[in-house]
Formats: structure tokens, sequence, C-alpha cells
């Protein structure tokens, strides 16, 4: 069916979590179009693994939000790692332009005026929207970027360097942009900065590439050694396989940052990690668990150095612009295989980041085939 | 009996955790004397809740570590908040000279060699000694202020300026210095800082003022309104009783650092608490909870703000030194409650803080009567 833009967009969607590996094919009403709004051809997509648990609904206790969507679809389109063409503007845009090549990341809109917003902290807004499954304050669920089409406030659109092709540039825009923020926050004027990864995945790929990038020490930290080479050539300078006894040994006091990469806290062994970073010094989760899981540790644990934990949340417009940057200048590009985008695809995307089979990111492309559009 | 100076010191001893609430007056063979050490004549000390711990021995699994002494005293003295005066330095040192008045705080001794010690984090040294119920490198346990004299290193013996009265001094050694570290390292540099204070008891009451003093505008929490006429005399802008329901309402996104000074942790709504920090901000405990307590808290709850929770030791010297210069100049002290230092005396001290029957700080005074000594 051809797609009946800009009334409709056509997107893979559910309606109920037990179908999250199998989004079907639908048209759907965009939000309204506002003056700061901005319309995505969409080229390609990345999966992320927020998908996952967005579809499934592991990160709420209530039913989908579609459901209860004052207008538009109660089915609901994921994908926050898009990467197309701008295809109209609002009339206060000034950001972009029709014709840009842009990427969009997991958050689509915040206030624009609060203290947040105005300090470069705009994912941290309390009216932040995301890409998907989030409610804007017209009541519109919003649908991602698994479609034809997606609208977003400008801020969100990011320009995107020439020389970087799109399905490499698309997980820089959720999964990258996530680990650069916390990175550069937490090594910036730190001379021979020393960062740990762990978890060699779709995050942490991406995490050594950039750590490095930015000048750091990278120790990249894996349960076992199926990864060690790849973390070597992705740039890490040592690797450490918690599953040896004993490899905490001679880590005490190295670590200006550990990131935690890997989306489960509850399988680390927090009284052996936090010992290794420096002192006042910080290990940051972004890997994202289920909404009902705890860190467990204990007050006494962060004494032998005044350590804090905590987590991070995506980045904001000045960072990702950065980090496209970095990638150019460094030339380091996330390991992407491409699946041609349709319901089969999407389905084989989902399953197999589901079992942890890829290596390192997904990114669906051939929208342009697929839907007719990219004219 | 008179004290046998130098070969023997006398103090308030345990030998049995179960008879934590009544220590018995002991003679004991001090640490051999080093080059960097000083003898320290006390004339008074404050009571920590670190002593309540230490003597019931519940921040360790094991025997009390006197037991294994390699030498010296199968019994224990507590007591980390010294005033006195030098008697004695040993060959090599330079940063103090017999007469002058000290302090000594709740460490004794570090390496001065490596990175740690190097940077001004010699609290967080691997091989740094606590002032009592800790092993030296030469198998001494280390016995605390509850005494006729204390030797410790000279880098842990502090100059106290004129005009501070001892009895007022000694609870910033530890207590004042633990609030003081991390309120100077979280706010340092942040325009018009916010902090608040959860427990307004021993370390909190010095907590708000010290805020107060490096310029914060601070809120005292409490869990009611009992404290909260004393919160306001200690210079607190602002008082919240969290007993009252919504008492989070209207401070999202407001607190540069909160300190925690309650001594649990699992009381307190960290779901709550920490969305009142601004972003990337930190949650600090210094009230020192049971061995085996957790944090419990989820890494969902970090995503309103990218804070970060931990804790932190003690300080440096040039903190305690900077505390005390503070104190003189804008003019607070700590509310404090002396006891005469005897059997008794001891007793009512650690029994009535046990109790939480203390506003806010007791100083044990009279030890150069007691003991026969100041002459």
């Amino acid at each position: 069916m051809p797609v009946n833009y800009p009334s409709e967009f056509q997107g893979f969607a559910i309606t109920d979590p037990k179908d999250w590996a199998n989004p079907k094919l639908t048209s759907f009403q965009p939000k309204n179009f506002e003056a700061h709004d901005v319309d995505i051809e969409v080229e390609c997509c990345g999966i992320c693994a927020s998908e996952l648990f967005s579809l499934k609904n592991e990160w709420s206790d209530a039913p989908l939000k579609c459901l209860s969507s004052a207008y538009g679809p109660k089915s609901q389109v994921v994908g926050h790692e898009v990467v197309g063409k701008v295809v109209a503007v609002g009339s206060d845009v000034t950001l972009c332009k029709v014709g840009d090549r842009v990427g969009l990341g997991a958050q689509c809109f915040s206030c624009m005026e609060c203290p947040r917003c105005k300090s470069g902290n705009e994912q941290y807004c309390p009216k932040a929207v995301g890409t998907y499954c989030a409610k804007y304050a017209d009541g519109y669920v919003s649908q991602g970027g698994y479609a034809s089409h997606v609208r977003a406030h400008e801020h969100f659109c990011f320009p995107i360097p020439a020389g970087l092709p799109s399905e490499l540039v698309a997980p820089l825009q959720c999964g990258g942009l996530t680990v650069y923020s916390p990175i550069k926050r937490n090594i910036q004027g730190v001379k021979d900065p020393k960062v740990a990864v762990i978890g060699i995945g779709g995050l942490g790929h991406m995490a050594i590439m950039i750590s490095k990038a930015l000048g750091a020490e990278v120790t990249a930290i894996s349960r076992g050694y199926s990864k060690k080479e790849d973390a070597t050539k992705m740039g890490a300078h040592h690797f450490i396989a918690t599953s040896e006894e004993g490899w905490e040994n001679g880590l005490a006091d190295t670590f200006d940052l550990i990131l935690n990469c890997a989306s489960s806290t509850t399988a680390l062994d927090l009284d052996k990690l936090l010992p290794c970073l420096k002192v006042n010094k910080n290990f940051v989760s972004v890997g994202l668990p289920h909404i009902g899981e705890v860190f467990n540790v204990r007050p006494f644990t962060f004494f032998s150095n005044g350590c804090c934990i905590g987590s991070s949340k995506l980045g904001n417009r000045e960072e990702i612009i950065e980090l496209m940057k970095l990638a150019v200048e460094h030339n380091f590009r996330p390991w992407v295989e491409t699946i041609k985008v349709s319901e089969a695809g999407v389905s084989e995307g989902l399953t197999r980041l589901d079992k942890g089979d890829v290596r390192y990111r997904f990114t669906l492309t051939g929208f342009h085939e697929f839907f007719g559009t990219g004219k």
C-alpha cells in the first residue's frame, strides 16, 4: 500500500506485548504538526535494546500507553535511531531545512524553557517526550522510526556530517549518545584518563571506540574471552574476563570512570568493581535493566575510595553533534549488520537481538524501496 | 593510679563487645615510638557514634582485633575526637612541637607515599590506620583517645587556632571533617549552591552550620518536627519533615548535594529523595550503618536526573585545617554537652548516645584532673 503522507505514516506496529517479535505493517495518523515540528522521511533505523523492553512492556507496570492515546493509533511503532531526509518543516523551524539529512535519537521533544533545557540537559527535562511510547501534552502517544516517516521537534533533528554512511551513523543517535555523554562528562579535564567499559555489546563496543577517541586508556571488561579479539580491534588497550579468578588483582585505584553497558547490574560484583575506581570517581550504568531490578550494594563498599554509582540518560544536542564530528575525525564507526526492512526483517532483528545474536548493532535499511519513498 | 608515661598510657577499655557500655580503667603499652610519631596528652575527647559500632563490633564479622595484637593490650580503648597538648615528638617530626595544642581525628597513620597520599586523599590510603581498632604494619592494634595519652603520626595532629575552646573543637576532628569534606568537594565552584542535610544529629547539625558557612542555602530534612527550632538556630534556611505526606512536592531539581547524615539508609525513601537533586549531582552518605546494610535503589530511579549515590570517608589534613579556620571566621561551634571523664562518665556518654539522648554531641572533659596530667 502506498504511503498517504502527510496525513498518514506507515510503520511496523504491535497492539499487544505478547506479539513483541512480530510487528505488523500498518498506516497511522501522525501527531498534529506544530510550528517547531519536522517530518523526516526515514532512510534507515537502528535497532536498540530499548525496543525489546518497550515492546515487551517491561519498563512499566501499566498497559501500553498507545491504548490510551488521545488520538492517533492504538498500536505502537518503535525505533529511535533514525536517519532520514527532512521533507517538511513547521513555520518556526530554523535548525534544519527540507532536504537535509538528519538523525533522530530516543528523544523527540522537550519544553525548551526549564532550567534543564536551558543548561544543556534537555534529556532530563520533566516534559521530555521519548521518540516512541511516550505521551505528548496533547495526549498523542509518540510513534517511532520503524516507519516511512517520523515527526519530531527540530531540536532533536541533528545534522549529519557528510562522509558518514547513514546505516553506520544510525546507532550513534541513541546508543552512541547514551555512552558518549557520561564518558565525556566524567573524564573531561582529567589528565590521562582511564575508562573501564563493562559489557562488550551494542553500547559497549561504541563506548570503547568513543573513550579511545576522547584520549582515554580503555579496559574492556567481559564475562569470558569470546570478545577479546573484537575488543582489541575496537581499540581497547586491556581486556579483563571476570570469569577468571582474581581478575581484580592489581586494579585497585585505577579508573576515572567505570561505564556499565551490560543490561543488568545484578550479575555484577560491585564489591570487587567499585574499589577499582580512583577517589571520588563514578560507576555509571547505561545498560537498562528490567524496571524492578535494584542496585544491591553496601554503603561500606564505597569507603575504600569515596566513589559513587548512578545511571545516565541519553545526552544533549551539542553532545550528539560532537560525537558525529568525533567519529569523522577519529574515523571510527559502529560495527553494524544491516537487515532489509519488512515485517520479516523487523522480526528477525528483534528476535536475534533478544538472543544476543548480534555483533554488534543492527540497522534496518531499504526504507525507500519498501515504502516507495526517497523520490 | 598515676600514669606511668611514657612506657604506659591509661585509658578506658573493653575486652568483650558485650561490655560495650562499661569500659574499665586500665594501663596499657603504647605502640613503638617512631620517627614521625607524636604523643598527645589528652585534654578532652568527643564521643562519636563510630565508638558504638566499634565497641559492639558491628562493623566486622571477626573478633575484636586487639585480641590478636602483636604486642600491647588485648583490650580496646576507643575515642577519635581528641584535643590535647603535644608532649613528645619523634626525631623526624616537623609539623608540630612540644607544647602545641593539636587535634587528632579518626585516622592516625597513612603511608605518605602512594598516589592517594600524594594527592590529598590520605584518608583513602590503602595503608591507612584508624585511631583505634586498626592494625599497624608492626601488628600493634591502635588505641584511642578515651585515655591519658594517644600516639599518632604527625600528619594527623592538626594545629588548632587560638580562640576555639577545646571541648567545642573536639567534635570537628572526626564528625566535622567527615561532613566538611564531601560538602566542600561537591559544592566547590557551584554558584548559589543548595544543600540538603538528612538527619539532624551529631553529624547533621555540624553539616548545617558548615554548609551555611560555605555559602549554601541549606535545607534540613528530618522525620518529624521536633528538631525544627534547633535546625533553624543552626542556620538551616528550610526545614522538611518526611512524616508529612507530599513533603517532596516542589523539590524536584533543587539540590546540588544531598548529604545523608542519618546512620541508616534503609529507612530513607531514595525514590523520592534522588529526584530532588539537580542533574548529575550526588547523594552522599556519611552516617555509617551496620556493615551488612545495603543501599536498596533501582537503576531507573537515577534516570530523572543522572544523579549518583555514594559514601564519603573523613577528609584530608588540609580540609580539617580549613574547617577550623572556617569555624573561627564564621563563628560557628558544634552544640556540645560535656561529661566529666571517668568510668561512670564514659558509660553515661555511650549509653545516652546509643539511645539518641544527646543534642547534639558529647565531649568528655576533665582528663587532666582524672589522670593527674596537664602539669
